[in-house]
């Protein structure tokens, strides 16, 4: 049960657009090509506009807006409501018949139609990526929908991602996604065993599920949203097991509670870690590294390294490859860290995330240069 | 340059849509919030229809159509003209800020809008999943595009995929998409030393690349797209290497020609192979099976297990994850094939897709036992 809006476009020689007996012949035959689908539809508003005109058409429940732009482009909207169950007025078979049977009446040299973009519909199946592109993903249920004091959390079911975490709106982790996880902790890189970790965040568990796995001496994991954790023990099990559910064992513990009130702890107790994760938030795109979540991030990684043994790693998730601004000021950032480090960096494709990955690792630099001077 | 079209919705009470005088306030808060980005918007249009009302605005260069459904669904569109290098008339920010407070002012129950969709631009940035959801791919160069008699060819960039190739419209491999070649022919289950293999299509090369570091006897590779093999031989390299620059070694050759041509001569020949590969076109969507794609499928498998070993296998892609009732149906011809067949299937996430696809294995069915009767 949605409103539907189809978007069609042809390009056209500009000079056709702008010459009226043209234009009325160009809306004679959209409207021809239309009737077949939508019987009885009449203009019943016309304008023109600064960039050329508008021409309205309607059958009384089914809206089309025919746009002529004189750069040389035709925009055909069509809007209607469909219940649940009903056929799409125009099938998916017969809008390509549409815009290739318009496109050769019209001599357009290009044209295009994107499927129906459903709106008002109960599932949310549009995200959007990090670099802002619209992406509509096969969600078919919502199996949780609460707003806690820090964010709304949704748990969607994707039938090609399995069950996933949405967090705000953003995509954060689904069950197609352990190759996010593997990357972030560089498994078969990195060696966990017997080590110390903290993880900064991680409400969905997967992180330290996977991190157990590699037989640490300890892993802490501050993690503020009580909610988000009971959400993922309940629905996303495949990829957190029952770190959420248990809570903590002799190899780990999860505190509920801000972060940054735990490291201060830490650093004024004297306590020290080998790896710690920071898997909060992501990144932001902004165009200047200023702002409140720029200061959080800052504040983060330089109190993350006053709890960090002299060859510790900071562990972290960038942003997409398409963000490269993004990526720069984060690059920026850690070049301007107190004390000094040097990052390791590599990529991969996360599916729900629909894109190429950055993931960080931070260290201080040349700890071993400076120790055998 | 391209016009933009930019969707936003509001889910509200079916009374208050119902009603004409809460009518008239929304269309008034409405024209308020868009006044701040659009100065000078005014109502032009207003008419009722079946299932509610529609009121266009508009500043001459831009058009906002208002449409209120009785089902309790308010959609807004906003249209105009963008010039390269021209900010948007509403920014990603300041489109936040406007959902969110015509949200809170109309009391919405839920809210959503979607990135701008860009229409008419010399670069075309969306394409279809395989059950016709919408995509927005991070594609930002042209590199190839041109029509042969078989189809229209294109290899854009994208900023997470590398080059990928385009095949009327349907994404068909990229760069990132090692992880298809590798499921397709089940690298590390499938042993191809020495092995005699046939692929039917696989133009793009990279199916030959991959098999051929397994050192197989010989592999004859039919395509019948000339035009593909050259724009993938220059744009591909990294996942077809020097395969259709050469054409042919003592390892492989590559025919240029309708493979159905030549499986018939090498039934005629009595040639036999360890594997064919059915690297074609995507099996249909559609209600049933039936129709020249059907027919083209059904023969294809048929003449294949003509000249396959009795132990020899059909290793073909299937379709996405999301379309349950086109695989069923490809199943259901797998059933129905002569000799009788088995088959096994596996899936993997496919980047330049953004699916899961499925893989299929298809062999005799009880060869050995037959054999042992």
């Amino acid at each position: 049960m949605s409103a539907n809006t189809v978007l069609l476009d042809f390009s056209l020689d500009p000079a056709r657009i702008n010459d009226e007996v043209s234009r009325k012949d160009i809306v004679k035959l959209c409207k021809e090509s239309l009737e077949k689908y939508l019987p009885g539809v009449k203009i019943t508003y016309d304008m023109l506009t600064t960039d050329g005109y508008l021409c309205m058409l309607s059958d009384a429940a089914t809206i089309v807006t025919i746009r002529f732009f004189l750069q040389g482009l035709i925009t055909i909207n069509i809007e209607y409501y469909r219940q649940d169950g009903e056929e799409p007025k125009i099938s998916f078979e017969n809008m390509k018949s549409l815009e290739n049977g318009l496109r050769i009446r019209l001599e357009a040299k290009r044209s295009k139609h994107l499927p129906p973009i459903k709106r008002g519909s109960n599932v949310d199946v549009y995200l959007t990526s990090s670099d802002e592109r619209v992406i509509e993903y096969d969600i078919d249920r919502v199996l949780f929908d609460k707003r806690s004091e820090f964010q709304k959390i949704q748990i969607v079911h994707s039938k090609s991602l399995g069950n996933m975490l949405v967090l705000d709106e953003l995509q954060n982790i689904a069950e197609a996604d352990l190759i996010y996880t593997e990357t972030l902790m560089r498994r078969g890189v990195e060696e966990y065993a017997g080590k110390e970790i903290c993880i900064l965040g991680g409400g969905d568990g997967a992180l330290l599920y996977e991190l157990l796995k590699e037989k640490p001496k300890h892993v802490v994991m501050l993690e503020i949203d009580e909610m988000v954790m009971q959400a993922c023990n309940k629905y996303m099990n495949s990829i957190c097991g029952d770190v959420l559910e248990k809570r903590k064992d002799d190899h780990y513990e999860i505190i509920v509670g801000d972060c940054m009130s735990y490291l201060n702890k830490y650093i004024k107790e004297g306590r020290q870690f080998d790896y710690v994760f920071g898997d909060l938030t992501d990144i932001p795109i902004s165009d200047t590294p200023t702002g409140e979540m720029w200061d959080f991030i800052r504040l983060i990684q330089e109190s993350s390294f006053k709890v960090l043994k002299p060859d510790g790693k900071f562990m972290t998730h960038g942003n997409g490859v398409s963000c490269p601004e993004s990526l720069e000021m984060y690059e920026q950032q850690l070049n301007k860290l107190t004390p000094k480090v040097t990052y390791t960096k590599c990529t991969a494709f996360v599916p729900s995330f629909m894109e190429e990955w950055v993931f960080y690792q931070v260290q201080r630099q040349n700890t071993d240069d400076a120790a055998s001077v």
